[in-house]
């Protein structure tokens, strides 16, 4: 598997949850292709398209601060299953991460991330990301 | 040192938690090479070739859903320390994480891995782990 | 992005915290410029310089022991900003885990990593550290 490929998607991991966190909602929703799919039991329904992702993430920046904390999603375990020309799977652990202003910080929950990407010229973009969390059955 | 060599390393360890973690013990036993040695202070003795890494994996697995918790290896801070031909020695950081169904998520243990890799074809296998855990003196 | 460049970066944050984990205050202090710069609001003042910054990690690891405590620096999410022949920007995410031998692990604090490296050689060093604590308003 070619390395300069593989760090690519390293990357695109890393700086997603940079700009989530970071209140960036545009450009957390420009990581997924314009038709792109986030699939997760924490929320009610799938956020499919550029605009609900916007509002999706905005949303999530606005109930952390509503809740006086800082959120940050922790990725680790980035396992590249598959990859081509077009097209990459991956998966990845996901620890979303709460800090409240002059306490302390806890895991909010553990989940796992199962995404199907696609190359967006020298970069990736997901396509579909399906979440699983580890505190449903 | 070569990207790509050491990309293919950050696949494995990412790749084992994963194997581990979703109960594909065979899988994960075949990341170590034929004599591959697992030695760890949380267990009695030193867990030696594929079989009985094996079993140990799926005794893993068992505890776990015995204590209604699903447990993720987040591996972390993956250092190649040396690197050649045939053979590297990598240094790694492991969180053993714990989360219960509709509960909450807490740190387990917190560990250190120190292992010995041995090339195999484009890919790397365990030769010898070492864990260390901090809560052990 | 040149991969391999993308992963000596890796390697440089992976080696940094099992260095000042280890008590290895000198060589921490190395992966810095000489003239480095450490900025982090959990410290009255910023630490600029080889040896003030050995003896900070120096300090870290007293301050570690006599509470009884192993301390990790987990890095995770390291994001390549930008990346020329001579210096990159870098943010990543760091969450400092104390463990107490014979007790549980928690989360002493989550900050966030924005860094400038400049290029040594085959390796990179850091030149100014700017750490954000999430418990800070």
């Amino acid at each position: 598997m070619d390395g300069t490929q593989v760090t690519g998607i390293h990357q695109l991991y890393a700086r997603q949850s940079h700009l989530i966190d970071s209140g960036n909602a545009g450009g957390w929703a420009d990581t997924f292709t314009p038709d792109g799919e986030f699939h997760s039991p924490t929320y009610p329904a799938p956020v499919v398209g550029r605009t609900p992702l916007r509002d999706f993430a905005r949303d999530f920046a606005r109930d952390a601060r509503a809740g006086g904390e800082v959120r940050r999603h922790v990725v680790t375990n980035v396992y590249v299953e598959s990859l081509d020309a077009e097209e990459a799977r991956v998966s990845a652990y996901l620890q979303v991460m709460a800090t409240r202003v002059a306490g302390g910080t806890r895991v909010l929950r553990l989940t796992a991330l199962h995404d199907r990407l696609v190359r967006h010229g020298d970069d990736w973009r997901v396509a579909r990301r399906d979440v699983r969390r580890d505190d449903t059955a």
